[in-house]
């Protein structure tokens, strides 16, 4: 049988760099075209980087990402290159979907644009061919019909190599009989699918099922390319592969990291059965040397995979926005201890600065911990009193209050007055604040708005308590597998969490267990149940309402807070769109 | 000819507040009633309030708005209603088109939801009918492909006291060659239009457009029902009207208020070129009395357009959220100023609070105007210096920078320290800041996170600082007509705007002059020109290089900043998505 090279380009594009994107491109296909690779795959939008949101609206810029792609296809040779980006609908004859009714929008003055999510099939200096996504995810944190037409029509198909190539751009992959079934029936025996697929835990394993499950269906061998690196809330995994037409995993690319990875697939060649027209590209393969079986990364495991996905999503948020430095205040606790650690493994210890901020109300194991933490991770810490501001404040409030400030408003107090020294070091130096608040914070409104939430990007604000706990043992296992001083000082991981702003504080004062408040949280907020199911679920009534109003009345913080890695299926953002006016409050029955 | 007494219940919902809403819905069904109506409709998803958002997400909502409409059907008697709400797509066998491609989803973990916003046609206790969406804006502030499935399949039409009523929603009304015009081909003479229609400045000229276009596409008569009242960042104008088939304006409701519209429509009554099957409610007009013509309400100018959208947007906001009392900072400026008299007007001089934060580089002038305009307004103000906590800043971070802080660090400094004095009242009254930047402000960054930008509600962030000389002009016109005391000191008019944060600041030290900046923002934010775009326009390429990169880099502000009423056709906020990650910086060639 016959047999095809070809390669995924696992890249870390950044959005509306598009010199930068097409530098990376032309550089990846530079190598496959050396390596006698018959193709190369590059992921979804790779030009534009994804997703490039409302930079889609300015026509200019769509203007601008056709003529980068120009520049990609005149640097192509032999080898074929398969390139994702946006074009306007009708570009080149592009086929797509007006929608249900015609939409002349007379006299409106929104204009919605005519867009399309493309694969452009390049070879030989030119632009081959556009083949537009058919189905455009506009759920969870995808928005894609706001941009995008649906491509439609019969399936462009290619012979490459004596092989039939079809080509699926992310969501046309994912479903069953879709377009993979369609293009496979129409004769395609390789489907080669760009993505950009955000990284959740739990995703690998779904993807891996979802190629077998293709495979299964169509009968064809699948190339799988992924982008990876973070974007704002989004970190991209990569994890590409090649899988061959009989489910055998051929190939997988490592996660997290750029990579170009190769693989040689067998096809069948024939040209039975194909009943649209095939455009020619080559014959017979370019490959020299011998077959190359393709390299099977390692799976990780999920405290891995969620660990590796902070790091790479705080290091990109960091370079791609120009911060080499961080600030971050150390308190002793083991939220600011893991975002410590997260932080130097993303950026290096030399990049990284605590700041320990004691009140009146901190202990003394507070400040020992934090001073622990930034000898192990060999980070610079400095300690300043936050009293001589608080004295002042307090003097200040007492005046217009009529009395010294207590209860919150002095806890909140005490959090802002750290958030004002850290900005102020942040101005002066140039560094990143990093927050260090946990999912489980964010959900019931535990923190302090302009107070601990204030700062540049919020690290683990999707990472809920309870993982919190097992990221950080991951990371001192980790440690101790490699012989470096563990990073987390055992203290950190014993003591009860407290915010210390009062005396003798316990997050148990306010909040339930995490053990049990973390499930709730996960069927509230990741699985849209409502309170009535949560207690019709066996969950206890007073928690169930008391948690799901937490929840609710801290819309209004969520929204103030800044971006930080998605790393579950529901993150708060863009994600999870809930209305902050909103008096749902169903009736939970008599009790 | 026969004639039908019609209604359009122009209400106020609160998101969420299914009960409060079906109250709302059957008080103003029991009036119209009571008036001989023969129908009576309701705004888009009123038993929701618009947009719903992802509680739609929750099975468990949707289940308790079907219940609400079972509520609300048990309501009706003779008079019909019409009601907007979501159900489950396939409820009482409604049509709804399925995505382009079969999406079973298998083995994914997003599950995607599958229902449609409707029209609910009620009569005599049952729910009759349902009438789907057909077209579901998914551009600018809406998202509704992320919720809904496409209504489908032949319009149902109602024989109603001898007309033929066909049912939109919203957007089907909108558009030319659309829904409207297939339901009069098929034999409707009114068209009933289901909206919730946010307001934005040129909003009311651009409905009255596409209803005079409509009815002379379709020959029919047009009632169009809108939404009122304040949403998050949208505001909802009301503005219903009823529009013969002649084109003539019948009846029109005023802006910004509850108002149950009646008026009398005569139809043709023809049974010729009915092509579907159609629903018989009722033979003859239940109206008794002399004819009823209806009212038409004046139109407003821009100004008070703006002006009252701002008023109702907070007044809603503090209102639907429980909040009685707001706090101000006030500097002296205009925008404060603005900010001030808005919420007085919203909630009453009695509930606003206003606070004077000198530094040591206030003037005397800021100190006496905002004095002078508490007086105006009736409202308490009080005065902190804020040196002492200044001086404690300056002492802390001296020892941790090694100098004394200066530049914008010190600037940023003061801000910040006026939001934590001002949240410091917040926490211990419960009343909400309101936060006084505009958009010229917002667009360029031009503020200090976690300082002036702190609050709960950014009440002027869509009105570019043009338009806020223009308001407040506005505002004392109108105190001249009524006899009141002009609310705006004259003083704070004429002064040149400075942020007063180190000695003899102007803003135009740092922004080029607002008539020059707030052009071009409007052409770069609001109508997605590049950069690139404005230079061959004619503007000078330095300053639209400035001014757009100013624009880019303040994006991660922008995300921090609390919510505010859109009155653009663009606002910050979820209308315009831009990614904070963003590159894209086109070349301006030379010059």
């Amino acid at each position: 049988m016959p047999s095809l090279r070809v390669a995924a380009a696992q890249l870390n594009p950044i959005v509306g760099d598009l010199d930068g994107n097409v530098d990376k491109v032309v550089a990846a296909l530079g190598e496959a075209e050396e390596l006698g690779c018959d193709l190369v795959a590059f992921p979804e939008l790779v030009i534009t980087g994804y997703p490039p949101e409302d930079l889609l609206l300015k026509e200019g810029f769509v203007a601008d990402a056709f003529a980068a792609l120009e520049r990609i296809a005149a640097a192509t040779g032999e080898c074929v290159a398969i390139v994702g980006t946006v074009v306007p609908a009708g570009t080149l004859g592009l086929q797509v979907a007006e929608p249900t009714d015609a939409r002349p929008m007379v006299g409106r003055r929104v204009s919605v644009p005519r867009l399309a999510n493309v694969a452009a099939v390049l070879a030989r200096g030119r632009i081959v061919a556009l083949v537009a996504k058919r189905l455009l995810p506009n759920y969870a944190v995808f928005d894609e019909q706001r941009w995008f037409l649906p491509g439609t029509g019969p399936h462009p198909l290619f012979r490459i190599a004596g092989g039939i190539v079809g080509v699926a751009v992310c969501e046309d992959l994912w479903s069953a009989n879709g377009p993979a079934r369609s293009m496979a029936e129409e004769g395609a025996d390789v489907i080669v699918s760009l993505n950009a697929s955000p990284f959740s835990l739990g995703q690998e394993d779904e993807r891996r099922g979802v190629l077998s499950a293709r495979v299964a269906e169509t009968g064809a061998s699948i190339l799988y390319v992924n982008q990876v690196g973070g974007q704002d809330e989004l970190v991209f995994d990569g994890g590409s592969m090649v899988v061959r037409d009989d489910g055998h995993l051929l190939a997988r690319a490592p996660m997290f990291s750029e990579h170009l990875l190769i693989a040689d697939v067998e096809v069948h060649g024939s040209t039975d059965e194909i009943t649209d027209a095939v455009t020619e590209l080559s014959a017979t393969s370019r490959r020299v040397g011998p077959a190359i079986a393709g390299d099977v990364a390692d799976p990780l495991s999920p405290e891995a995979e969620a660990y590796e996905a902070l790091v790479l999503g705080t290091r990109d948020y960091l370079g791609k926005n120009g911060f080499t430095d961080a600030v971050i205040g150390l308190s002793g606790g083991i939220d600011s201890t893991l975002v410590a650690a997260i932080a130097v493994d993303a950026i290096g210890a030399r990049h990284v600065r605590g700041i320990s901020m004691p009140s009146r109300y901190s202990s003394e194991h507070s400040r020992s911990d934090a001073e622990d933490l930034a000898r192990r991770l060999g980070i610079k810490i400095d300690t300043v009193e936050i009293e001589p501001a608080h004295a002042a404040f307090a003097e200040m409030l007492s005046g217009l209050l009529g009395h010294t400030p207590v209860g919150l408003t002095d806890e909140n107090l005490q959090s802002r007055l750290r958030a004002v020294l850290l900005m102020g070091f942040s101005n002066d130096t140039g560094s990143i604040v990093l927050t260090t608040g946990n999912k489980s914070e964010m959900a019931t409104g535990y923190s302090t708005l302009y107070g601990d939430s204030a700062g540049g990007f919020a690290v683990i604000k999707d990472v809920p308590k309870t993982l919190v706990y097992d990221l950080c043992r991951y990371r001192n296992a980790r440690a101790g597998i490699s012989g470096e001083v563990p990073p987390i000082p055992e203290a950190v991981l014993t003591k009860p969490p407290s915010a210390e702003l009062r005396p003798d504080q316990k997050d148990e004062d306010s909040l339930p267990p995490y053990e049990l408040l973390d499930p709730i949280l996960a069927a509230y907020v990741e699985a849209d149940r409502t309170a009535p199911e949560l207690v019709a679920a066996g969950h206890d009534p007073a928690l169930v309402e008391r948690i799901a109003r937490l929840v609710d009345i801290a819309e209004y913080k969520r929204r103030q807070m800044p971006p930080g890695v998605r790393i579950t299926t529901k993150a708060f953002g863009k994600d999870r769109r809930m209305p902050i006016t909103n008096r749902y409050r169903p009736d939970l029955g008599d009790r």
